[in-house]
């Protein structure tokens, strides 16, 4: 069963100083790019890292970052970052995207996982926070 | 049997600018610190990116890059990337790190895969370059 | 005499990763800022670097950059670019900035002057391009 | 007559991912090789930040920026910044830095201008702190 997910679309546009002597996107600025997909993704699913810091006392730090690069983008094109977010039963947060260019090929696919921190504590939280149960209920298909 | 590999030992100093507002390096900026590693270890091992552009007409794009997040870091510390270069049957360029803190502490770990990409043709070269198989000879244990 | 000039705003979202430990954009970003804010004038003014290298052969490097920080900006605003091409009697591009918060407050003002550069001599151009004095007489009032 | 001052050098190797499209440094990189010039004057002139912060409670943010660039700089060049604390009669700290090349030819010149704000209060400090006065009587020729 494919498991419950969401996924938002987000336009990127290749700054110059993105690019590397090779003219092409440096391969460590797509960690910017899924930072980006993630960003809005939380704006329109109401899934705020602010809100989670202040309501919960949770930090959600990234404790693994995976990516294959397939193609190249270059200064001036304009990209399509796919954020996903995936149910998964652990108390973790497990994003998947995909970069594409405007001939709709793909750039890049990587995955993202946060975990979930006591802000006072230090600790990891190993249990659901009840919070995102609640929203993935609500949003996930 | 444990495949053939060669480490070198980098030495990084946090920069207040690849801290974020958690005050800790933000997770993208490791990619530096791996590529710090990278061109570290080609310079006293006689493997430069430079040389095989030149000699050989070969670019070696990443097409993966994994890590994982053990602990964090500050504006401040000097950390140690320990970078390792593994002997792989296919004609690819493997490197696995080790970040370290001054207390020796695992701070983060990672891998990245490099193909080997014709200039001139634009074409992956899936057979080991010969240049290649001739320095892992001689330096890999 | 008011010197003629044309303005263009552009919007930006600051970045996570562009705030720095005191929870403000690190001041090095800004620099960013000022090239979205000159990349959206030359697209929407047709005055584009990639046409300028293609059709007449010069490059334009920066050889001058100033900016004056008034205000604080973070992790989550919405920021303004004004970025204004004034016309200045040398040969160079002459361009001011003004970075405004969501209420209208100016964060930041600057200056970048760039230059002309024959890409096959590696000469710089002290005439005025004739190209720009045509753009110049077209756009600018 | 010549303002006291104190020089201090600091040697930076151009990453690879700070070179641009056109192959040589982008130009907004600079503010980071100021900031470490700066950073490791205060290193070896026990002049740190965060003592500032600690011992007096002052934040010290960058009010103005200013660059001049005279050459390129590329991958696997190695830099030299001298950064020189400057006296100035007003209660900021400014620096000068000039950048050069292993020919010794100059890069880049600039200068930057701190102001010292009460971080308490939030409130811009007009008299010269005298924490700095003391420092400046000892280390200043």
């Amino acid at each position: 069963m494919t498991p419950r997910s969401l996924t938002h679309s987000t336009t990127i546009h290749v700054r110059f100083s993105e690019c590397d002597p090779l003219k092409i996107v440096w391969h460590g600025n797509y960690v910017k790019y899924f930072e980006d997909g993630r960003e809005d993704f939380g704006k329109h699913h109401d899934f705020s890292y602010l809100e989670i810091y202040s309501k919960n006392g949770l930090s959600v730090p990234l404790v693994h970052l995976e990516m294959d690069y397939k193609r190249t983008a270059s200064f001036g094109e304009t990209l399509r970052v796919e954020t996903k977010l995936i149910d998964d039963p652990a108390a973790k947060i497990v994003f998947e995207y995909k970069i594409f260019n405007s001939a709709n090929q793909i750039i890049c696919t990587g995955k993202t996982v946060q975990a979930f921190v006591h802000l006072e504590k230090h600790e990891l939280q190993i249990t659901m926070p009840p919070f995102f149960e609640e929203w993935k209920n609500k949003h996930l298909r």
